[in-house]
C-alpha cells in the first residue's frame, strides 16, 4: 500500500524551515511475522529532534537525509502478523513521521485509554510527564519551603515540572515568553512568582527580586543568558537538573558565556544533564505517580493540538517561535 | 607578650603580590580560661585562600583588611588556661598566621604523631587528603576499567586524588604544567599518561589521544580552557568533580567560555562544586582509610616545605606559579 511520509531533505544551519522537509509518497512492503501495519493518530513534536537533525555525536543517532523524522507516535495497529497486539489495539512507539506505516511488534507498547486522552502519551502519560517526574524527583530532589526557578515553564515539561515541584512544597517561580503564558502559570497553574523574559531587561534583578531568599534548585529547558541570571541568584548546595537548551539549539558555533565553574564550586552547586531514558527502570512508579496526580486534581495538563499530518513541519518549527503552550502534538 | 603576624594590606586586584601583604608585631592580650598559647610549626598555604582575599560572598567570608591571614596550622601549646590541652601538645585548627597567637580551645584539634608527620595534618591527614578522598569517592565515584583525568595533578590534592582513583582500578592521566612535575606523576606516582599544558598546544587532540575511550571522571583543580580540553571528551554519564579554579583566581572580570550545557546535556553528564566541610560528619572514615592507605604503602604523599615564617607570602604567590609539587607548608 501507499503511504506519505516526511522526510529530512538537507540539514538545517541555524534554525531549521520548511525548506529541510519534504512530503513523498512510498510504497510499503509486505507485513513480515512479529510485525504490525499501523495508522497514526498523534504525532509528537519536540525541542529535542532539532538536535538529531545536526550530524553529530548525541544521546540519539543523526537522522538520516532522505529518510522520514522519527519520533513518539501514538498510533492504531489496522493490520499485522502480531501475537501480541491485535487488530484495534492502540500502541505507542518511536516511529516514522508516515500516515502508515510498518513497524516490529518490539519497540511498540499498548496503551490504555483508561488512564486518559490517546494524545495524553505523547505528553503527561509518556516522555514528558516523566521528564519531569524524574528531573524534579532524582536531580532538583525538592524540599518544601525551597525556591525552585523552571525556565521554558510554560512549555510541555515546564508546566508539569513546576507543578510537581509545587506538590513537594516548593516556591515556584517560572520563565517564560509571552504575557499570556505568564498569565496562564500563575492563574491556571499556581506557580507563586512569574517573569516574561522578552519584556524584562534585568532578568539577573528580577530573578533575585522573586526569589528573596535565592535559587536553591533550577529546571532548566532553555538555557544562555536567561540561565546566566538564574544561576548568579542560586544558593550553597543548589541543584540544577539540565532538561533543555532551546535557546542554543540552532546556534551554528559554540556559544560563549560566562564561565560557571567559580561560582558552582563556590556554591557547592550541582549540575546535572538528563534524557529520560537513564530512568527506564523506573518509569511504572513514575506513570503511577503521575496518574494518581493527575487523578487527584493536583496535575493538570495541558497540550496545544495542530490538526493535519502535513503540519508537522511548521508544528515542529513553531517550537522554536514559542507557539505552544504545554505539550505541542499533531493530529492526523 | 610580643609576636609576629602577616596581615593583608589591600585587596589584590589580579595576581596577589608581596605588597598585599605586611608584617607587624602586635601584642597579645593575657590567656583567659579556656584558651591556650600557641607556638606555630607548620602552617598552610592553599589556593582557596585568594578567593577569601576578594570582598565577596563565598563558602568562606573574606579576610579583613589589617587583620592577619588566616589558615591551618599545626602549632604546639606552650601555655594556656586549658582541661583539654595539656603544654607540649600538638594540635591543628583555622589560625591566624602569628608566630603565637591565643586561640579558644573549642577551634584546635589534637594530632597524635603516631600516625604520621606533623606537616601531614596540614596535608594527607589534613584538608588535603580529605579533600581528595570525597570528591574522588563521593562525585567521581570511580568504577575500575574507567578513565578519569585529574588537573592540578601534581598539586597537592591532584596527587592524592590521582592515587585514590588508581587504587579503585582507573585510568588516571594527569595534567601539569612542567616537565619535572609531568615525569615525577609517571614515574613517582603511576600515573598512565600525563600532558604538560605549558607545552602542548591542542590540549583537546592531547586529552584524545590520552583517553581513546573517552573521560569518564574528571576531578578538575584548575578550570579554565585545560577544562574545556577535557569536558570536549566526556563521555556520556561522566561526572566531574569541581575542587578548585586555580586558573582563574586571579581574574578581575567573569572569565567568558564555551556555554557548558548543552554538551552536559546531551552527555547526561554530573558536575559538583564542592568543599571539603560538606563531608565534615564522614571526616573518620576518611581519615582512617587514607591511614590505612599509606600505612600498604599504596598512597605515597609529597610535600614542598619553605622555610621561615616570614615567607608565608610568597611561598602562598608560588602557588600560583606552579612553584609547588605536592601540598605547600612553611614551617617557622
Amino acid at each position: 500500500m501507499t503511504t506519505k511520509q516526511i522526510v529530512l531533505t538537507v540539514r538545517p544551519i541555524g534554525t531549521p524551515t520548511n525548506n529541510n522537509f519534504k512530503i513523498e509518497k512510498i510504497v510499503l512492503p509486505e507485513i513480515q511475522t512479529g510485525e504490525v501495519l499501523l495508522k497514526g493518530l498523534y504525532y509528537s513534536v519536540d525541542p529535542y529532534m532539532r538536535g538529531r537533525m545536526n550530524d553529530i555525536k548525541s544521546y540519539t543517532p543523526p537522522f538520516a537525509i532522505g529518510q522520514p523524522i522519527e519520533g513518539s507516535v501514538v498510533a492504531l495497529v489496522v493490520d499485522g502478523k502480531s501475537e501480541k497486539f491485535n487488530k484495534g489495539d492502540l500502541v505507542t512507539g518511536m516511529l516514522p513521521w508516515r500516515t502508515e506505516t510498518i513497524a516490529s511488534e518490539k519497540i511498540l507498547h499498548k496503551i490504555d485509554l483508561s488512564q486518559g486522552h490517546a494524545s495524553y502519551f505523547l505528553g503527561i502519560l509518556g516522555m514528558t510527564g516523566l521528564t519531569a517526574y524524574f528531573g524534579i524527583m532524582r536531580i532538583c530532589k525538592p524540599i518544601a519551603g525551597e525556591t525552585i526557578v523552571i525556565s521554558g515553564a510554560a512549555g510541555a515539561v515546564g508546566i508539569v515540572a513546576g507543578q510537581i515541584a509545587k506538590i513537594h512544597g516548593c516556591r515556584v517561580i517560572g520563565i517564560a515568553g509571552s504575557d499570556e503564558k505568564i498569565k496562564l502559570l500563575k492563574e491556571g497553574y499556581g506557580f507563586d512568582g512569574v517573569v516574561n523574559y522578552k519584556t524584562t531587561k534585568d532578568m539577573n534583578s528580577a530573578i533575585a527580586a522573586l526569589c528573596p531568599k535565592g535559587v536553591d534548585e533550577y529546571f532548566d529547558n532553555v538555557g544562555g543568558e536567561i540561565s546566566d541570571a538564574v544561576i548568579n541568584n542560586l544558593n550553597f548546595h543548589a541543584r540544577i537538573a539540565l532538561c533543555g537548551q532551546i535557546s542554543l539549539y540552532n546556534s551554528e558555533e559554540t556559544p560563549l558565556g560566562p564561565r560557571l565553574q567559580p561560582l558552582l564550586l563556590t556554591r557547592s552547586a550541582l549540575m546535572q544533564g538528563f534524557i529520560v531514558s537513564n530512568y527506564r527502570n523506573e518509569f511504572a512508579e513514575g506513570i503511577t505517580q503521575i496518574a494518581q496526580w493527575l487523578k487527584s486534581g493536583e496535575l493538570k495538563f495541558t497540550e496545544t493540538c495542530i490538526d493535519g499530518f502535513d503540519n508537522l513541519p511548521s508544528a515542529f518549527l513553531g517550537l522554536f517561535r514559542g507557539e505552544n503552550t504545554g505539550k505541542m502534538v499533531v493530529k492526523a
